[in-house]
């Protein structure tokens, strides 16, 4: 499990006074920059020199609890599984503070090609740094 | 059926060169905004003087193919479900040059009074405008 | 004088209620996308095929009174100066339904090859475009 | 002087692959808001408990070097000018890895109760944490 946390900025709440729903996918994106930060070079070594990335090809999000500036979100991010070129995080979103349950996120990837934008098999560095966080 | 186009606009690309994954969600809220303007005083008198919003409560996302900068999303919204107090939509996009098709989201929301956050009966002029979409 | 409106948006304020700082620029490039329309294939062949941009290298903002979800935004683009390889806007923007001054901003650019980010001389099309909002 | 450091994330470039430009408005605030957060309670209580905000006057940025995917953001923040009610901030931008200067902004606040958005005389713990950064 990797847990990622970050304070709700002051621009990140909609008219309705709380973080704007598509927010929330913005964050889980951030902690999986986070994550992928162990490689050398991190997520933008993959993404602008080997030029591999992971478009999401299926997203389910559960909203359970508001959250709103003031509050610091805490996410903990694991794999569901794992295949030959797909990979799927789960996300779960908590108020730091209490521990209120805020969302859960499903969030399936293909690893892929970035320049022709076409699935590949998952390379040994990437899956073995995945793996440490499978469930 | 409601449609809503607009061009993707030049920060809307991430470091892949495609939309980012999160502003589906925003276009959809767009998509929405702009059908509630047929209320007098459309969605924001609604949200700021009636006190009423429809956040969301569950989310479904499939991506299909990517835009880009340069492409127009058509977004093609529906109401597959209409509950006492709930409202589920269907966001279709496509590519409106040629029609390839991008994404598919299903939207569920709560009409809900903001000051409390808590679900209500969806006022009538509310059911009447959201019946016109109804698949 | 180049004129764009657009309505705020439900995610566009800031937990102040307001329209935040930084989005008042977000809107002046919106602006400049929909004055580029005109050329063929728009902003996004200029920058995608052609590889020329206008990344600013100056920008002064004037904030004079709020902008609040519900509001209209209306921004009079001209251009002040058009230099061999540099223009300069200014963007005024008011509240559409009551004139209220909103902000004023100005906007220097440098027209680049985008490929390497170094000023080029406004090519003829482009420069017949902005003498066209010359103030 | 207070540092602020960040990478710059997957989804803040722009078509032409460069930090977009109103995100460095973005940035100041997310450097202000960890400038703040040794008020107890930070800078969400400043706001939605005492009502008290720094909505800006006025911005002048110069832009030198872009920023880009990979870059970290090095953000130094000195308090030029502290008035009666109002605040001058300098934000100098420098990219991490080889201290290249990227942007120098001037950011003129006005210490504002956020009720009736009115100035307001700075108060006495907010001038005292904002002293402490005067150049």
């Amino acid at each position: 499990m990797f847990v990622y946390e970050r304070p709700v900025r002051f621009e990140e709440v909609d008219a309705a006074d709380i973080v704007f729903y598509s927010r929330f996918l913005t964050y889980c994106h951030e902690a999986l920059e986070a994550l992928f930060a162990s490689l050398p070079g991190g997520y933008p070594r993959l993404v602008l020199e080997r030029r591999i990335g992971i478009p999401a090809v299926h997203v389910e999000i559960d909203y359970k609890s508001p959250l709103r500036f003031g509050d610091v979100a805490r996410i903990e991010v694991t794999v569901e599984k794992l295949g030959r070129s797909s990979c799927t995080f789960r996300h779960e979103f908590s108020r730091k503070g209490d521990g209120t349950q805020v969302a859960s996120i499903k969030h399936v990837c293909a690893v892929s090609d970035l320049s022709v934008l076409r699935a590949i098999p998952i390379p040994d560095d990437v899956r073995a740094l995945l793996s440490q966080h499978l469930r």
